[in-house]
């Protein structure tokens, strides 16, 4: 059966290799895997989170408010903006399909880093837009600027800090470069992990309100898969001016939220201390990984994030790498797929750090 | 900004009204609030469903598995295909989403009943379709037929059972305008209420598996969210041949289903038991509403589904009734906004039905 000729072009998006699988696999007991490829908040659920579900459970039988009036009020109240600035998504991922269906087509152009998260271009190629990239992997706003003049965009995403590599543009530059975006230009900040980035460096830090009042064009989204914990119940938000956020409720399905999701993103909210916690200990860790790529000679990026990427050079081929520690249990990512040979690894708690560490020494022992 | 010049024909869908609203609006106790405006299953979740909710919460940390390896199975076995057969969405709504953005643009055409269910129109809207629809309000297949000779269709919709109507084709019927659809049209078979019509009517049972081995240019699509209870977990799928599965999948946002969905869902097509008696007793039930009716002289629609329409005439205003209802804590859902002077009530538990009985006698007497 013939389909739309844009899907031809269009690939999916590989994710992080379940636990199930190394288990199915590779028969490794489910209990000694160590999943640190998807960059989840490696202290858990907030036990309030946990009650909170474990009290609904029994009303699923029961449709979703569509409306999502307590959470979208419940982050309203967080950013210091109306519900009328919020849309709501299953994962801050729906909100990036949302903003490059409204918005592109097939005389469309998006513009993003070489390196950055993937389903920036997979949502461009499904509406058949151009895809332009930068020629540097990390975020360089002089190139993103070069490619600007010559070409437009309709779309420029910027993924602040971003995902895969962990680097992190300063506030202060990435204002100075919407300055010269016109407005018609849509762009999509992606602060997936900005509550790490801004605990690390305020410089980081980037305030919704204050980016959408001065740049009317730009729209912010979070997630609560990252820093809040919630990888498992498919929850992010976009906060714009009303007209954007109108348009893209045109897009959203009745009922995209769990009835158990809404809930688990109101409580987690008031959780902020288990948050704060979660992020400090990310921090002291991955010192350690620095230690260890220091150790090693090893580069990596500087990462404002929960993960850190280490840099094989011409000392070890990614793909191989990874796929040893697969067989081990330990579950990273390869960028191979990116076009750079290296690896991320989510920054796990200390014992989940340590076993990488043990394991990583034995896997290139072997491939030395 | 401008945005794609196809959203400004969209409308967005208008869910059911939830309890909290009543709660908010009419000051009405939660407890005393009787919802039977969105055909969910009156008789809760099944509590294996439930404990394995509770047992999972702890977990939500973790991204799903994104293969969704374990539900495709299940479904697998239980329509006697392969996992290379199925999709799965949020909802069988996001599935038909897949169908109409895989399938359709500016230059097509799609076909459906008069009053249907609302989201074909908003999805292919959304690409901007033309949409032709059948003069009757229920499924009268001579005219789709008619139709579909006058003007071709890139996708034709049957809802079987029909939402928001009730009524059901015969399958042979089906099958015989089958027969005459180009292979190069996608037939989407909404079943979403196929178990309350196959309980009711061998006649109208639609086999899965015989269907896209017959006719390999349909999908037939299932939810979670009636029979099996699960409406707060947004789970639905599509059985297709691997062709059509593939193309939807290339439209699927990666962890587009919970981790607790996932599980739920899984647990729900074990417990075959509970559905079976929530059907039973919701035929026993419906009969109250067929005999309330015939005593208020209401013309209903027979129905083979979880929900009767009940028609006004030029009795009552179906609005009006409904907004009273509304203010005694019992949501109904008027069709005014389908172009049917009638309201469509889920069958509810047996002492749900009563009070039903009781507050529509009074509003009914106040509206005279």
């Amino acid at each position: 059966m013939q389909f739309n000729s844009v899907l031809e072009n269009v690939t999916t998006y590989e994710a992080g290799k379940p636990i199930e699988l190394v288990v199915r696999e590779f028969g490794v007991n489910p209990k000694d895997v160590i999943k640190l490829a998807s960059n989840e908040n490696p202290y858990g659920t907030s036990p309030k989170v946990v009650d909170k579900i474990q009290e609904l459970a029994k009303n699923m039988f029961i449709y979703p408010d569509d409306s999502m009036f307590e959470l979208k009020e419940a982050l309203a109240n967080k950013f210091d903006v109306t519900s009328s600035n919020v849309v709501i998504g299953s994962g801050s991922d729906q909100i990036l399909e949302f903003c490059v269906h409204a918005k592109c087509n097939e005389n469309s152009k998006i513009l993003m880093a070489k390196t950055t998260f993937a389903m920036y271009e997979i949502y461009g190629k499904q509406t058949g837009s151009t895809i332009i990239k930068t020629e540097s992997d990390t975020h360089n706003l002089e190139q993103f600027s070069k490619l600007y003049k010559e070409h437009g965009a309709d779309i420029i995403f910027l993924c602040l800090p971003n995902n895969p590599l962990g680097e992190c543009l300063d506030k202060d530059d990435v204002y100075e470069f919407l300055e010269t975006i016109d407005s018609e230009t849509l762009v999509v900040i992606d602060g997936a992990y900005q509550e790490y980035a801004s605990f690390k460096d305020e410089k980081k830090r980037i305030v919704p309100k204050n980016l959408i009042e001065t740049f009317p064009n730009c729209i912010y989204l979070g997630t609560f898969s990252k820093a809040y914990a919630l990888g498992g119940m498919r929850v992010g938000y976009g906060i714009a001016q009303p007209d954007i956020i109108q348009t893209l409720y045109k897009l959203r399905a009745p009922f995209n939220i769990t009835t158990l999701t809404l809930a688990a993103a109101i409580e987690a909210l008031k959780d902020e201390e288990f948050v704060n916690d979660c992020i400090a200990k990310n921090f002291e860790e991955m010192q350690r990984y620095e230690e260890y790529a220091k150790a090693k000679g090893f580069e990596y990026i500087d990462s404002y994030t929960n993960f850190i990427t280490l840099k094989f050079g011409d000392k070890y081929i990614s793909k191989q790498v990874a796929q040893e520690l697969l067989q081990k249990g330990v579950i990273v990512r390869d960028l191979t797929g990116y076009g750079v040979n290296a690896i991320r690894i989510t920054i796990g708690t200390q014992e989940q750090n340590s076993k990488v560490f043990a394991q990583l020494d034995e896997v290139l022992e072997k491939l030395k």
